[in-house]
């Protein structure tokens, strides 16, 4: 590679033989970091810098050059500079034209400036072409090649020569880049190193506020009315009790609110007639984030499984079966066994067991390592009817926990049902809902909907050119 | 992109700033996401249709052209209509010659055709260039994002060119371009996404067949033989003791036929002295299909690890050892500590233990991620030697778990042995068979016959070219 | 493709519909294999061979030739036989120059040879463009299509041009290349197929160091000690008791040496007063098996919660619970419900329960398809945040269980202490100066330095070019 630009840009030129030569502006951590890497794999590095003299930290093998002068020998010029300081490369508009300039900044803050660093860069050398990347990936990463965390690089540009080019680099460095489009996409691709979790944030905040409702309500029954009532202090109840109260509840809850929104969908296209209006916001949010609600609510029945499991080790427990065992044998007296106690408390158990079972498989599936790897029709066969069937079951061992308890009056504390109770109400009118909507009578015209066949067509030809791939 | 067919095709042209433009037959679900995905990924989009009338449904920015006109703005054209309204485009002949055509339809049913969708498209067509892409991704996929599903798009065609604009048309679209070869593999593309788990069939059938077989022969022994003989109700062990029986079974059996295949394999190799003949097919079939095996096995281990854990909270459980200690605290009888007994219990306990941890080792491993992270050697390591020492535990723990069982006679009920017994059977054989195999007199003529000698050489010069990379 | 190979460069001419062809040297095993699944995804193939006749191993639609026939027919050759053979090319150096070729050997031992063997092939025949790969894919894998394992194929050369050509075909091939540089990296790349788990070596002997020292340790306390002191025989304590102590304490003592380095690395920065000097060779390594010394310590912890969970169901365990009730019983008497014991029993597993959760969510997060899908700021969150929670969690749940027992005499057998008191020391060490380096004074120029700041700057302008992106 010679210092002319024009030919530089040939980088399948038939002189490939020679390293091809990149220039980076910036010493920085990153800058270092980056140059690191690409001499690794085999490309030439120089460094424009204010102060030309080489520093032990620049890495082996790279030149460090004034501004001008690196920018000559390459191409491609890496930003790895503060926006803060774009405002220096102004002088150098000249040299940079007709380059391709590679933004790697982040910021701060989400949506820090309302214009992306990148289009900020374009603007001041409009000469240039601007190419965003490399920003997710951290120095660090870089450097000691322990990328754990994405090897995507999101990459967008409005050359697409440029970009092809930047891609090109990514490969060479054993990252994946992910094509965004324009130099539109630059501000979301800023601010995505800055997200933390985003689709996660609804299901979290759904389930603190369910936690803490059902925790003063538990508390309420369960240590405060005793204490009241009978001068217990059940203040202990609150470490595994009331918390293997709350785990099964909000699993339940959250399983049953992951398959709400298919069935309000429905509803919906059926009373609608067609499938060609966008459903509210609301509910468009709520079907994106089903998977998180999924994998929280499994979280939740992990622990209720840990918190039961362990119940036999509590000294709570063990005292009270072993007092219990005690007066029996001190009054002479056995407790007869009673069949169809028996049968209730096995059956729960299996199918909390099975439904937990199902729980974990999809679970599993969703890992995206696995649903990469199964096809549409497999994965929603394990979403939707492994899924409805998870439901059924968690729903029913919740049922027979509670067999004929709601009829004692006991069970209503202060006008208070049992929290359990409470917990049935979602899934069971997604059951029913369900269940009603299954009949052929409504299955039928609904399957039609989603073909594509409208009850008041807007224009006709359409539904010719529908092919059956939707999904809801 | 001007409407001179020629041109349009240099993807790499270095006026490349211009947008590159894509046609879509059809405005139906599929075409107008894919519309929709392009626009947002930097193409610029022009539907061809029979009405020209722009609807809302349409995505923003997209032209509708008539079928002609918008077949000359671009060289490339998606044809997302069903395979029943192909032989519409016959008139096209012309406009379509050179193009290239993606065919993105998908059947119904498995083979619906005799000849492929993309097959009967370039016959009808014989000038265009015909690729086969995109018909395993679905359209709410597209538009909404949510790839929770295979990225991985097959393509295949007969034009390595028209392949490649595909290709690069899918990676600009973030998905993952996997070449299929020639319009051949049309058919089998086409197929995939109708499969539901092809190579999961044979374990869950034959795992449904034992289940149903250990399931009759544990109510017989468990439940009808006391009935029968003593008139006692354990209908309710169906729930839980009988599941609880036959997962571990299965666990067992299941995973000793994951290392069955292997033996075969090995011992037809000794037999023929070489390893250049194939095997039969069943053996063939049989060794794909054994991750599957292997995972269908773990679940059953898993289910048995729960079942086993709830037995303490099981209401019988609790009944009877209460009134186990209550008469002996009537009888003012203390049962003697049995340090044997103890033993047994503890190391059959531990043996399960390490046992399942293994086999959740073995698990984790066999996820998509983890083992394209591990190289052939490490992949062998953990599936061949911990397959083995989890096998070794198991089957002692199953044995430990017998004790000095066998030898009683009550443990024949009506002549029939207790399940676990049988369940010893196929795994004690592979345990038997591998240890013969590992000695040296049969481990190192294996060894050399896996490296490409054999012992009736068919032509002479052969093996001085084995590089020794083969694994069964 | 002709036979005149400077037109069969031109991979991506016009001419593409004809079927490119490769040559592959050696029809052993590999060879066959790749030949296989290159006449499948539509290459041509030829072999070179000694022995022209076809013989019936040689995939159908293969042509064999002498090498020299089949050399001229492509412009890429696969050099599919072993290193020892190599000088049998020394004749075939003319025909071969200006080719490509491509090694695909591996050796029996790591390093077995001091120069890599493509480069040894690259010596031979100075006029070839050698290049590195396939040599991490067995032969089993491609015929048989189950790439279960490593599905990337590392490919490196000094011939950019060459590389990209063989990157290609690694794609038409279903698999994904990584360019791994120049050719100097053929050694490192050889090596990799023999390697065996090299980041596991020191967690895992670590492991098992502490296991033994732990083992005898316990078996003093727990076996000899009564043995000796009261005559009685605990040695089934082995089984359970005793892996359930040594679980435990390397769960924990391996998960605060996963936060040690970080906490020493932060006070080495502060007493250097800046970030750009290196660590010492051994903290750099430490730290980069981080993820693996978590991972064993989550399989400890995991196999912890297991031998808990099966404690109700020990026969000594049943035992020890039975004749206790018995004897109270016997004297009429009842153990009084102790408040502070019950609150000691539930929050210990309480913490446990919970410390076990966040320890899962740890390891899911870490499975390399999980952790390529989140940015680098969720995972620090992850791997720090809910790193250091769960570390509190465990080490709160260690010392609530041991409650006020280290104030007790008789917890000092023979003056050995509770072997879960030594396993305190050093997660107590790691959050002790982990809550005074998060202490503002310390917080704030610790922060400062890892943004780029330094307290004896080596030349002044460097600070201005620092992108905040590093991370420890």
């Amino acid at each position: 590679m010679n210092s002319n630009p024009s030919n530089a840009m040939a980088l399948t030129s038939t002189t490939s033989n020679k390293k091809e030569t990149v220039c980076i502006f910036g010493t920085g951590d990153f800058g270092r970091a980056l140059a690191y890497k690409m001499i690794q794999s085999g490309y030439s590095v120089v460094f424009g810098s204010r102060q030309v003299q080489i520093s032990s930290l620049i890495p082996k093998g790279a030149e460090v050059l004034s501004h001008t002068e690196a920018a000559q020998k390459a191409s491609i010029i890496f930003i790895a500079i503060p926006r803060q300081h774009y405002n220096f490369l102004l002088p150098l508009a000249e040299v940079l034209n007709g380059k391709v300039l590679v933004d790697v900044s982040n910021n701060l803050k989400l949506n820090q400036y309302s214009q992306s660093n990148a289009e900020y860069l374009a603007q001041l050398i409009p000469g240039a072409k601007v190419v965003k990347a490399f920003n997710t990936v951290s120095a660090w990463a870089l450097q000691s090649g322990t990328l754990d965390a994405s090897r995507q690089v999101f990459v967008c540009g409005d050359d697409k020569k440029a970009k092809q080019m930047v891609m090109d680099i990514v490969r060479a460095l054993g990252l994946t880049p992910l094509d965004q489009g324009s130099l539109l996409a630059a501000q979301e691709i800023e601010n995505y190193p800055l997200q933390l979790f985003p689709m996660w944030k609804f299901p979290i905040f759904l389930s603190l506020g369910l936690i803490a409702f059902f925790f003063f309500y538990c508390l309420i029954r369960d240590v405060i009315y005793p204490y009241v009532n009978e001068k217990k202090d059940f203040s202990f109840f609150i470490a595994i009790s009331i918390a293997n109260r709350i785990c099964p509840i909000l699993a339940l809850i959250l399983l049953a609110l992951v398959y709400l929104p298919g069935v309000l969908a429905a509803i919906i296209q059926l009373y609608r007639g067609t499938k060609y209006s966008r459903f509210p916001d609301w509910l468009d949010k709520w079907m994106l984030c089903r998977k998180q609600l999924g994998l929280v609510a499994l979280a939740f029945a992990f622990l209720h499984v840990l918190y039961t499991l362990v119940i036999p080790i509590r000294y709570y427990v063990r005292w009270r079966t072993n007092s219990g065992v005690i007066s029996q044998a001190l009054n002479n007296r056995t407790d007869q066994f009673n069949n169809s106690n028996a049968w209730l408390s096995d059956s729960y158990l299996a199918l909390g067991i099975l439904g937990f079972f199902l729980f974990v498989l999809l679970g599993i599936t969703s890992l995206p390592s696995v649903s990469n790897s199964v096809n549409w029709r497999e994965f929603r066969f394990v979403q939707s009817k492994l899924g409805y069937l998870t439901l059924i079951l968690c729903t029913a061992h919740t049922l027979v926990y509670g067999g004929k308890r709601f009829l004692y009056a006991s069970s209503y504390r202060w006008y208070l049902p049992n929290a359990y109770m409470l917990s049935l109400i979602v899934p069971c009118i997604v059951l029913v809902v369900k269940f009603v909507l299954v009949l052929p009578c409504l299955d039928k015209p609904l399957t039609r909907i989603r073909q594509g066949w409208e009850r008041n067509p807007r224009y006709s030809e359409q539904s010719h050119y529908i092919i059956n791939k939707s999904a809801v």
